[in-house]
């Protein structure tokens, strides 16, 4: 766990905020799931609630996603049902199914369907059985439970291999504010402006503008990428209860500040969870650039280098190859020279510089095989084009390439 | 192998055009390849040649991309010299040994070192044993053959399993032209406007401006995608002797044409091996794309599909999942619809239609598996967006992704 600033972390997740419960059930939506598998979700303010949500830049919009636009746009929300095991994208009667999800929903919390987002995560072009989670949606609003954060976080995994779940408290204004959230990721990551899936919720006090603008300065999904494709169903949705007691944030300042530190604490988590449970993954791998032209370089460098599939493939074999680290950093998009790159390689066994000024230096492979050889790695990237803390910086989060990706995407569909 | 149009495949690679020379010997660049492995290649005309290149956009770009781009500029040369086993790129003393790779060509063969590119692949970083190089020149020389092709070929290749080497022959005015060309590709294959190494040779009179037209417009190595890491040392070099006696080629039109047809054989045919022989590939993964809404639409399609991890994990296994490639075709740049796509997927074995208006339709998962097991396989995406032989058609070349690739990349340096 990163903690930036001053948050504290607390347990509980999208539950931990006041005034929101979550459940879970297993609605057997696909039928080769194992028989416990968790795979219907429900998340529910116990009062109308300000909403913001991002989503997926694919042309290819799953049915859901077009729904959950529409729910959105007012800005308000209080309800989130979302299943895994079906995509419910580009599939028969997906409209409609969408729909019937939100329906069944809103019905069984006595609230407007507009107040239902709506997500799915699993195959492509299968029609989801609707029938079953309409049948599962009773059971699944009697177990609403303060404490279901955990069993939401299981219900919306694939491929996952462990759940994610965060919670950040930050005091504004002298009141106890919380922000949780879940995610699942693992395949066809590569968040592009929106993201894989994410629910997260607040108890703060904070107009819908405000609780978007944080969203989107705080979307740190956008820094990871697992493999390079850019699903049709990514989500990231934030539901705002307002019950901490805080002065209601409207403006930008000093309580939106401390809003931003709680909330960059739960998305920077979860997205390096989400990198580091990449499929077929043995280890977390951080891209930091530094002293770039721009910032927009910055990001574009950090995300070449943890999208390249020979870095991943090399930082498998725990390999300091940094020909294909300077190799990624010279082909990402933007005006910028490489003949000052300093590369390092760093792990909670040490750092190691392995190249200056664009050209290899010697350096112990042993030394380097042995940083490398950690379940977490950073890869520093310093650009020397502009003065140290200079605004041209950016994170990014990726995974190594493992013959497990491979073995999991031969055959995802049986 | 595709034949387009009227020309005619000929044996003989680069040496088929008459005026040109090819020989390879072991220099033993680098220490644990076998034997028996050829590493250093040289191809010379018999007279001055004009000449055209394109370099890799990485901006690390190799030491020898440096120089050849030099001595490119002036539209002629007359040797090619290249060697495989050390990338000669961010490594000690790089400038330097370029030069003396060009100069001690040129010396042997008595042209200005003015007239040689240099070129060079493998690994990145270390420096480039230049004595190895020097030495060997002299047997190098000595043994220039006007059937050399061969020996050429695999002197290029690092991680291919298999020599890429083709030649056309189409008639100008009544006179048979050649052009010929050798490759290398396997990994770190994604060029973007430059490409790998490629060495195209012709007898054709054309004029420098017009065999640089030619190349640009003919340079299908750019539809080529293996792993989306573009190289800092791709090139691709056609020289063009002028000794099969047509009237010079100066302008567009019929003569301009013909030798398009053959020049574009040669690449294209180049381009598939290439993409065939991807590390660790089982087969070659063609995407057709039609009635897009432009050219640049279409081209941002058909790459997007070939380079998606997902959809070549999904070949592997000759798995129809249709989803994953809707999902290539969705976040593939530019403004379209999705709404009217077809897929369609194709081998010897057949073809078989998935999914219409960007939906799923019912097909047999057996003969969609049959089909997909071939070597050779097609994914055909029809837009919809525009008539029956528009503009917005283009075709790219990919492979599989397989554990194999994974276990080569993971330990390249060694």
């Amino acid at each position: 766990m990163i903690i930036l600033n001053n948050a504290k972390p607390i347990d509980g997740g999208i539950t931990a905020p006041k005034g929101f419960k979550a459940a879970a059930v297993r609605a057997g939506i696909k039928e080769s799931a194992p028989p416990d598998k968790l795979d219907l979700a429900l998340i529910v303010g116990d009062v109308p609630c300000t909403a913001a949500a991002l989503f997926t830049t694919n042309k290819v919009q799953a049915a859901p996603i077009i729904l959950s636009k529409q729910h959105a746009a007012n800005g308000t929300a209080r309800a989130i049902i979302v299943n895994s095991g079906n995509a419910n994208a580009c599939a028969p009667n997906d409209t409609a199914n969408a729909l019937k999800m939100a329906e069944s929903a809103a019905n069984a919390l006595g609230i407007d369907t507009q107040d239902v987002i709506v997500a799915s995560t699993g195959v492509i072009g299968q029609e989801l059985p609707i029938a079953k989670i309409e049948a599962a949606v009773a059971g699944l609003t009697d177990s609403l439970d303060s404490k279901g954060s955990e069993a939401a976080s299981k219900a919306i995994m694939t491929t996952d291999t462990f759940a994610k779940e965060f919670a950040f408290e930050v005091e504004i204004g002298g009141v106890p504010v919380k922000v949780g959230g879940i995610a699942k990721g693992s395949g066809m990551i590569n968040p592009n402006m929106a993201t894989m899936l994410a629910f997260i919720t607040t108890d703060a006090a904070i107009s819908a503008e405000m609780l978007d603008k944080a969203l989107r300065v705080n979307n740190d999904f956008n820094s990871v990428c697992v493999d390079g494709d850019t699903s049709t169903n990514d989500m990231v949705c934030v539901l705002a209860s307002g019950l901490a007691g805080n002065a209601p944030i409207s403006t930008e300042g000093e309580d939106y500040s401390c809003f931003c530190d709680a909330l960059s604490n739960v998305t920077l988590n979860l997205a390096r969870a989400i990198a580091r449970d990449g499929e077929g993954a043995t280890k977390l791998i951080t891209c930091n650039v530094t002293q770039a032209s721009s910032k927009e370089a910055a990001d574009a460098i950090a995300k070449s280098v943890v999208s390249s599939s020979l870095v991943k493939a090399a930082m498998s074999a725990a390999d300091a190859n940094w020909g294909r680290i300077l190799c990624a950093v010279g082909y990402a998009a933007g005006q910028f020279t490489v003949d000052n790159v300093q590369l390092t390689v760093a792990s909670k066994k040490g750092m190691l510089t392995v190249c200056e000024n664009g050209k290899g230096v010697p350096f112990c492979e042993e030394t380097a095989s042995e940083i490398l050889g950690e379940e977490e790695i950073s890869i520093l990237v310093n650009m020397n084009e502009t003065h140290e803390g200079s605004e041209g910086a950016a994170l990014a989060f990726g995974c190594d390439l493992t013959a497990e990706y491979v073995r999991i995407n031969a055959d995802y569909r049986t």
